[in-house]
Protein backbone atom coordinates (compact mmCIF):
# COMPACT_ATOMS: atom_id res chain seq x y z
CA UNK A 1 0.00 0.00 0.00
CA UNK A 2 1.56 3.49 -0.93
CA UNK A 3 1.05 6.05 1.73
CA UNK A 4 1.32 9.68 0.87
CA UNK A 5 2.15 12.78 2.98
CA UNK A 6 0.72 15.41 2.11
CA UNK A 7 3.70 18.29 3.12
CA UNK A 8 3.35 22.57 2.70
CA UNK A 9 6.66 23.15 2.11
CA UNK A 10 6.31 27.00 1.00
CA UNK A 11 5.65 29.12 4.59
CA UNK A 12 4.63 26.23 6.35
CA UNK A 13 2.58 26.14 10.02
CA UNK A 14 1.45 29.77 9.90
CA UNK A 15 -0.97 29.18 12.84
CA UNK A 16 2.39 28.96 14.81
CA UNK A 17 3.24 32.45 14.49
CA UNK A 18 2.84 33.18 18.03
CA UNK A 19 4.90 30.78 19.52
CA UNK A 20 7.52 30.40 16.55
CA UNK A 21 9.87 32.57 14.34
CA UNK A 22 9.32 32.76 10.98
CA UNK A 23 12.95 30.80 10.05
CA UNK A 24 11.84 28.13 13.06
CA UNK A 25 8.32 26.98 11.27
CA UNK A 26 10.22 25.17 8.26
CA UNK A 27 12.52 23.88 10.55
CA UNK A 28 10.05 22.23 12.67
CA UNK A 29 7.72 21.28 10.62
CA UNK A 30 10.62 19.25 8.38
CA UNK A 31 11.28 17.45 11.78
CA UNK A 32 7.64 16.31 12.35
CA UNK A 33 7.65 15.42 8.52
CA UNK A 34 10.73 13.18 9.01
CA UNK A 35 9.47 11.37 12.36
CA UNK A 36 6.00 10.76 10.74
CA UNK A 37 7.87 9.58 7.65
CA UNK A 38 10.20 7.23 10.36
CA UNK A 39 7.27 5.96 11.90
CA UNK A 40 5.74 5.03 8.98
CA UNK A 41 9.00 3.27 7.48
CA UNK A 42 8.66 1.43 10.70
CA UNK A 43 5.33 0.04 10.28
CA UNK A 44 6.39 -1.38 7.41
CA UNK A 45 5.20 0.80 5.27
CA UNK A 46 6.92 2.92 1.98
CA UNK A 47 5.97 7.04 2.87
CA UNK A 48 6.14 9.08 -0.41
CA UNK A 49 6.29 12.99 0.61
CA UNK A 50 3.46 14.46 -1.85
CA UNK A 51 5.02 18.06 -1.10
CA UNK A 52 4.12 21.73 -2.93
CA UNK A 53 8.07 22.33 -3.23
CA UNK A 54 11.03 20.48 -3.07
CA UNK A 55 12.28 19.01 -0.08
CA UNK A 56 15.51 17.68 1.61
CA UNK A 57 14.28 14.44 2.80
CA UNK A 58 15.92 10.49 2.42
CA UNK A 59 12.23 9.37 1.64
CA UNK A 60 10.61 9.75 -1.84
CA UNK A 61 9.59 12.98 -3.05
CA UNK A 62 6.67 14.09 -5.52
CA UNK A 63 6.27 17.82 -5.84
CA UNK A 64 3.02 18.89 -6.68
CA UNK A 65 2.28 22.48 -6.52
CA UNK A 66 -1.54 22.36 -6.22
CA UNK A 67 -3.81 22.72 -3.22
CA UNK A 68 -3.91 19.69 -0.98
CA UNK A 69 -7.24 18.23 -2.73
CA UNK A 70 -6.67 18.59 -5.85
CA UNK A 71 -3.31 16.91 -5.50
CA UNK A 72 -4.68 13.99 -3.34
CA UNK A 73 -7.58 13.46 -5.29
CA UNK A 74 -5.16 13.39 -8.53
CA UNK A 75 -2.59 11.07 -6.87
CA UNK A 76 -5.44 8.59 -5.91
CA UNK A 77 -6.52 8.82 -8.95
CA UNK A 78 -3.21 7.72 -10.89
CA UNK A 79 -1.60 5.05 -8.03
CA UNK A 80 -4.67 3.33 -7.77
CA UNK A 81 -6.00 2.13 -4.73
CA UNK A 82 -5.35 1.12 -1.53
CA UNK A 83 -3.47 4.02 -0.80
CA UNK A 84 -3.29 5.83 2.68
CA UNK A 85 -3.09 9.74 3.14
CA UNK A 86 -1.26 10.69 6.51
CA UNK A 87 -0.82 13.99 6.97
CA UNK A 88 2.99 15.69 7.77
CA UNK A 89 2.14 17.15 11.09
CA UNK A 90 1.04 14.13 13.71
CA UNK A 91 4.24 14.53 15.79
CA UNK A 92 3.11 11.91 18.07
CA UNK A 93 2.31 8.89 15.41
CA UNK A 94 3.55 5.83 16.36
CA UNK A 95 4.48 2.67 14.43
CA UNK A 96 1.51 0.94 16.55
CA UNK A 97 -1.06 3.74 16.14
CA UNK A 98 -0.54 4.15 12.21
CA UNK A 99 -0.82 -0.28 12.29
CA UNK A 100 -3.68 0.00 13.56
CA UNK A 101 -5.27 2.65 10.67
CA UNK A 102 -3.62 0.34 8.01
CA UNK A 103 -4.45 -2.82 9.25
CA UNK A 104 -8.43 -1.67 10.08
CA UNK A 105 -10.86 -3.06 7.64
CA UNK A 106 -12.97 -0.96 5.58
CA UNK A 107 -13.29 0.55 2.18
CA UNK A 108 -12.32 4.38 3.61
CA UNK A 109 -10.81 3.99 7.21
CA UNK A 110 -10.81 7.56 8.82
CA UNK A 111 -8.49 9.00 11.50
CA UNK A 112 -10.71 11.88 12.83
CA UNK A 113 -8.11 14.88 13.90
CA UNK A 114 -9.27 17.75 16.34
CA UNK A 115 -11.71 20.20 15.09
CA UNK A 116 -12.95 18.32 12.21
CA UNK A 117 -10.37 17.46 10.56
CA UNK A 118 -9.15 14.24 8.97
CA UNK A 119 -5.29 13.45 9.87
CA UNK A 120 -4.99 9.99 8.08
CA UNK A 121 -6.99 7.71 6.09
CA UNK A 122 -7.50 4.37 4.22
CA UNK A 123 -9.16 4.29 0.74
CA UNK A 124 -9.42 0.94 -0.60
CA UNK A 125 -12.53 2.32 -2.90
CA UNK A 126 -11.87 3.73 -6.75
CA UNK A 127 -14.85 6.39 -6.39
CA UNK A 128 -13.99 7.68 -3.14
CA UNK A 129 -12.30 11.36 -3.60
CA UNK A 130 -10.70 13.87 -0.45
CA UNK A 131 -12.96 16.94 0.19
CA UNK A 132 -9.89 18.32 2.48
CA UNK A 133 -11.75 21.71 3.06
CA UNK A 134 -14.20 22.72 6.54
CA UNK A 135 -15.12 19.98 8.45
CA UNK A 136 -13.50 17.10 6.35
CA UNK A 137 -14.13 14.10 9.19
CA UNK A 138 -17.99 15.33 8.19
CA UNK A 139 -17.78 15.68 4.65
CA UNK A 140 -15.51 11.96 4.12
CA UNK A 141 -18.08 10.00 6.10
CA UNK A 142 -20.86 11.44 3.51
CA UNK A 143 -18.96 10.95 0.31
CA UNK A 144 -18.11 7.24 1.68
CA UNK A 145 -21.85 6.83 2.13
CA UNK A 146 -22.77 8.26 -1.58
CA UNK A 147 -20.19 6.09 -3.25
CA UNK A 148 -21.84 3.16 -1.78
CA UNK A 149 -17.77 2.50 0.49
CA UNK A 150 -18.17 1.13 4.10
CA UNK A 151 -16.15 3.71 6.70
CA UNK A 152 -14.49 2.51 9.54
CA UNK A 153 -12.97 5.15 12.04
CA UNK A 154 -9.82 4.53 13.90
CA UNK A 155 -9.87 5.82 17.92
CA UNK A 156 -6.50 7.02 17.82
CA UNK A 157 -4.97 10.44 20.22
CA UNK A 158 -1.71 9.99 18.25
CA UNK A 159 -3.02 10.19 15.60
CA UNK A 160 -5.92 12.74 16.58
CA UNK A 161 -3.41 15.74 17.37
CA UNK A 162 -2.10 17.44 14.52
CA UNK A 163 0.02 20.10 15.38
CA UNK A 164 -1.39 23.92 13.93
CA UNK A 165 -1.51 25.84 17.14
CA UNK A 166 0.49 26.70 20.02
CA UNK A 167 -1.57 24.85 22.34
CA UNK A 168 -0.83 21.70 20.62
CA UNK A 169 2.83 21.73 21.21
CA UNK A 170 2.32 21.15 24.84
CA UNK A 171 1.30 17.20 23.42
CA UNK A 172 4.35 17.31 21.93
CA UNK A 173 6.57 17.83 25.25
CA UNK A 174 4.29 15.57 27.23
CA UNK A 175 3.80 12.60 24.57
CA UNK A 176 6.17 12.79 21.39
CA UNK A 177 9.38 10.48 20.82
CA UNK A 178 11.04 12.22 18.02
CA UNK A 179 13.22 14.85 16.88
CA UNK A 180 9.66 16.95 16.86
CA UNK A 181 9.76 17.19 20.72
CA UNK A 182 13.88 17.11 20.60
CA UNK A 183 13.53 20.25 18.22
CA UNK A 184 10.98 21.56 20.90
CA UNK A 185 13.27 21.10 23.86
CA UNK A 186 16.31 22.43 21.98
CA UNK A 187 14.29 25.84 21.44
CA UNK A 188 14.00 25.99 25.18
CA UNK A 189 9.96 24.98 25.31
CA UNK A 190 8.97 23.94 28.83
CA UNK A 191 5.15 22.60 29.93
CA UNK A 192 3.78 25.24 32.37
CA UNK A 193 0.93 24.31 34.28
CA UNK A 194 -2.42 27.11 33.92
CA UNK A 195 -5.42 26.76 35.78
CA UNK A 196 -6.63 24.33 32.93
CA UNK A 197 -4.45 22.59 30.01
CA UNK A 198 -0.84 22.99 30.77
CA UNK A 199 0.70 24.77 27.92
CA UNK A 200 4.09 25.24 25.97
CA UNK A 201 6.24 28.39 27.06
CA UNK A 202 9.98 29.53 26.68
CA UNK B 1 -13.91 -4.14 38.83
CA UNK B 2 -15.54 -0.95 40.89
CA UNK B 3 -15.37 2.34 38.47
CA UNK B 4 -15.41 5.80 40.32
CA UNK B 5 -16.66 8.80 38.14
CA UNK B 6 -15.81 11.65 39.80
CA UNK B 7 -18.21 14.91 39.28
CA UNK B 8 -18.13 18.33 40.57
CA UNK B 9 -21.95 19.07 41.31
CA UNK B 10 -21.31 22.45 42.21
CA UNK B 11 -21.03 24.96 39.87
CA UNK B 12 -19.63 22.78 37.12
CA UNK B 13 -17.76 23.65 34.18
CA UNK B 14 -17.03 27.31 34.97
CA UNK B 15 -14.28 27.25 31.99
CA UNK B 16 -17.10 26.69 29.40
CA UNK B 17 -18.36 30.55 30.82
CA UNK B 18 -17.93 31.97 27.63
CA UNK B 19 -20.30 29.43 25.76
CA UNK B 20 -22.99 28.64 28.47
CA UNK B 21 -25.11 30.51 30.93
CA UNK B 22 -24.67 29.84 34.52
CA UNK B 23 -28.12 27.93 34.32
CA UNK B 24 -27.09 25.60 31.37
CA UNK B 25 -23.43 24.64 32.70
CA UNK B 26 -25.21 22.39 35.42
CA UNK B 27 -27.78 20.90 33.13
CA UNK B 28 -24.75 20.04 30.38
CA UNK B 29 -22.33 18.51 32.67
CA UNK B 30 -25.08 16.20 34.23
CA UNK B 31 -25.83 15.16 30.10
CA UNK B 32 -22.35 14.27 29.83
CA UNK B 33 -22.36 12.26 33.39
CA UNK B 34 -25.40 10.48 32.20
CA UNK B 35 -23.69 9.92 29.23
CA UNK B 36 -20.75 8.32 30.43
CA UNK B 37 -22.46 6.51 32.87
CA UNK B 38 -24.45 5.16 30.56
CA UNK B 39 -21.07 3.84 28.29
CA UNK B 40 -19.73 2.50 31.28
CA UNK B 41 -22.52 0.09 32.17
CA UNK B 42 -22.78 -0.56 28.50
CA UNK B 43 -19.35 -1.69 28.84
CA UNK B 44 -20.22 -4.58 31.38
CA UNK B 45 -19.02 -2.29 34.71
CA UNK B 46 -21.25 -0.22 37.53
CA UNK B 47 -20.53 3.09 37.61
CA UNK B 48 -20.38 4.63 40.88
CA UNK B 49 -20.69 8.31 40.70
CA UNK B 50 -18.38 10.16 42.92
CA UNK B 51 -19.87 13.26 43.54
CA UNK B 52 -19.44 16.63 45.41
CA UNK B 53 -22.78 16.85 46.32
CA UNK B 54 -26.66 15.36 45.67
CA UNK B 55 -26.99 14.37 42.14
CA UNK B 56 -30.29 13.40 40.81
CA UNK B 57 -29.01 10.09 38.78
CA UNK B 58 -30.01 6.49 38.70
CA UNK B 59 -26.68 4.99 38.74
CA UNK B 60 -25.38 4.98 43.00
CA UNK B 61 -23.90 8.37 44.00
CA UNK B 62 -21.17 8.90 46.64
CA UNK B 63 -20.96 12.50 48.19
CA UNK B 64 -17.65 13.56 48.93
CA UNK B 65 -17.16 17.38 49.58
CA UNK B 66 -13.30 16.73 49.95
CA UNK B 67 -11.17 18.18 46.35
CA UNK B 68 -10.87 15.57 43.33
CA UNK B 69 -7.12 14.11 44.48
CA UNK B 70 -8.07 13.50 47.86
CA UNK B 71 -11.37 11.88 47.97
CA UNK B 72 -10.20 9.52 44.60
CA UNK B 73 -7.07 8.33 47.01
CA UNK B 74 -9.39 7.53 49.88
CA UNK B 75 -11.87 5.76 47.72
CA UNK B 76 -9.12 3.64 46.16
CA UNK B 77 -8.25 2.88 49.75
CA UNK B 78 -11.19 1.56 50.64
CA UNK B 79 -12.70 -0.02 47.49
CA UNK B 80 -9.05 -1.75 47.20
CA UNK B 81 -7.67 -2.78 43.53
CA UNK B 82 -9.01 -3.09 40.93
CA UNK B 83 -10.55 0.49 40.78
CA UNK B 84 -10.97 2.12 37.33
CA UNK B 85 -11.39 5.93 37.61
CA UNK B 86 -13.29 7.57 34.45
CA UNK B 87 -14.11 11.46 34.05
CA UNK B 88 -17.51 12.34 33.70
CA UNK B 89 -17.21 14.81 30.90
CA UNK B 90 -15.85 12.33 28.46
CA UNK B 91 -18.73 13.07 26.40
CA UNK B 92 -17.17 10.83 23.22
CA UNK B 93 -16.45 8.13 25.31
CA UNK B 94 -18.43 5.37 23.75
CA UNK B 95 -18.35 1.28 25.39
CA UNK B 96 -15.61 0.40 22.86
CA UNK B 97 -13.46 2.69 24.32
CA UNK B 98 -13.93 2.00 27.64
CA UNK B 99 -13.52 -1.63 27.02
CA UNK B 100 -9.86 -1.20 25.98
CA UNK B 101 -8.79 0.20 29.03
CA UNK B 102 -10.90 -1.81 30.96
CA UNK B 103 -9.18 -4.89 29.46
CA UNK B 104 -5.60 -3.78 28.82
CA UNK B 105 -2.71 -5.34 31.00
CA UNK B 106 -0.74 -3.37 33.34
CA UNK B 107 -1.01 -2.57 37.02
CA UNK B 108 -1.95 1.45 36.44
CA UNK B 109 -3.41 1.84 32.64
CA UNK B 110 -3.95 5.59 31.54
CA UNK B 111 -5.68 7.47 29.24
CA UNK B 112 -4.42 10.68 28.38
CA UNK B 113 -6.28 14.05 27.58
CA UNK B 114 -5.76 17.33 25.97
CA UNK B 115 -2.97 19.29 27.34
CA UNK B 116 -1.75 16.33 30.22
CA UNK B 117 -4.80 15.33 31.77
CA UNK B 118 -5.75 11.86 33.07
CA UNK B 119 -9.09 11.36 31.82
CA UNK B 120 -9.42 7.49 32.72
CA UNK B 121 -7.28 5.20 34.77
CA UNK B 122 -7.43 1.83 35.70
CA UNK B 123 -4.99 0.52 38.99
CA UNK B 124 -4.33 -2.41 40.08
CA UNK B 125 -1.84 -1.79 42.27
CA UNK B 126 -2.62 -0.81 45.78
CA UNK B 127 0.45 1.35 46.40
CA UNK B 128 -0.24 3.72 43.31
CA UNK B 129 -1.99 7.18 44.07
CA UNK B 130 -3.39 9.96 42.26
CA UNK B 131 -2.27 13.82 41.73
CA UNK B 132 -4.60 15.29 39.44
CA UNK B 133 -2.80 18.71 39.54
CA UNK B 134 -1.12 19.78 36.77
CA UNK B 135 0.56 17.32 34.09
CA UNK B 136 -1.00 14.83 36.15
CA UNK B 137 -0.30 11.93 33.19
CA UNK B 138 3.34 12.81 33.37
CA UNK B 139 2.94 12.67 37.40
CA UNK B 140 1.07 9.61 36.94
CA UNK B 141 3.77 8.13 34.98
CA UNK B 142 6.13 8.95 37.38
CA UNK B 143 4.16 7.75 40.54
CA UNK B 144 3.89 4.16 39.03
CA UNK B 145 7.42 4.03 38.37
CA UNK B 146 8.15 5.28 42.02
CA UNK B 147 5.89 2.24 43.39
CA UNK B 148 7.42 -0.75 40.66
CA UNK B 149 4.47 -0.51 39.04
CA UNK B 150 3.91 -1.62 35.40
CA UNK B 151 2.48 1.10 33.30
CA UNK B 152 0.35 0.98 29.79
CA UNK B 153 -1.04 4.33 27.66
CA UNK B 154 -4.48 3.57 25.82
CA UNK B 155 -4.13 5.75 22.89
CA UNK B 156 -8.10 6.81 22.28
CA UNK B 157 -9.31 9.97 21.22
CA UNK B 158 -12.41 9.12 22.57
CA UNK B 159 -10.88 9.06 25.74
CA UNK B 160 -8.80 12.05 25.32
CA UNK B 161 -11.61 14.69 24.63
CA UNK B 162 -12.67 16.25 28.19
CA UNK B 163 -15.13 18.64 27.34
CA UNK B 164 -13.52 21.64 29.04
CA UNK B 165 -13.45 25.19 26.96
CA UNK B 166 -15.73 26.04 24.19
CA UNK B 167 -13.51 24.36 21.78
CA UNK B 168 -14.34 21.37 23.11
CA UNK B 169 -18.15 21.46 22.25
CA UNK B 170 -17.49 21.15 18.19
CA UNK B 171 -16.14 17.46 19.12
CA UNK B 172 -19.55 16.63 20.64
CA UNK B 173 -21.16 17.84 17.84
CA UNK B 174 -18.98 15.98 15.48
CA UNK B 175 -18.66 12.77 17.31
CA UNK B 176 -21.01 12.48 20.31
CA UNK B 177 -23.76 10.20 20.02
CA UNK B 178 -26.16 10.88 23.25
CA UNK B 179 -27.82 13.50 25.45
CA UNK B 180 -24.77 15.91 25.22
CA UNK B 181 -24.70 16.11 21.94
CA UNK B 182 -28.32 16.22 21.83
CA UNK B 183 -28.49 19.14 24.03
CA UNK B 184 -26.10 21.05 22.56
CA UNK B 185 -27.95 20.72 19.42
CA UNK B 186 -31.09 21.57 21.30
CA UNK B 187 -30.01 24.30 22.30
CA UNK B 188 -28.89 25.84 18.89
CA UNK B 189 -24.91 25.35 18.38
CA UNK B 190 -23.80 24.13 15.23
CA UNK B 191 -20.38 23.93 13.78
CA UNK B 192 -18.72 26.75 11.81
CA UNK B 193 -15.68 26.88 9.95
CA UNK B 194 -13.16 28.79 10.38
CA UNK B 195 -9.51 29.35 8.24
CA UNK B 196 -8.79 26.24 11.03
CA UNK B 197 -10.41 24.01 13.21
CA UNK B 198 -14.01 24.10 13.29
CA UNK B 199 -16.38 25.52 16.33
CA UNK B 200 -19.08 25.52 17.94
CA UNK B 201 -21.78 28.57 17.36
CA UNK B 202 -24.95 29.39 18.35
Amino acid sequence: MDVLVPFAAVDPKTRLAAALGPGERPVFARAMLLDVCEAIADAGREPTVLATDDVDCSHDVLVDERPLTAAVNDHLDTLGTPVAVVMADLALATPTALERLFDRAGDVVVAPGLGGGTNALVVRHEAFTVDYHGASVRDHRRIARDVGASLAEVDSFRLAVDVDEPADLAEVLLHGEGRAREWLADAGFQLETTDGRVVARR
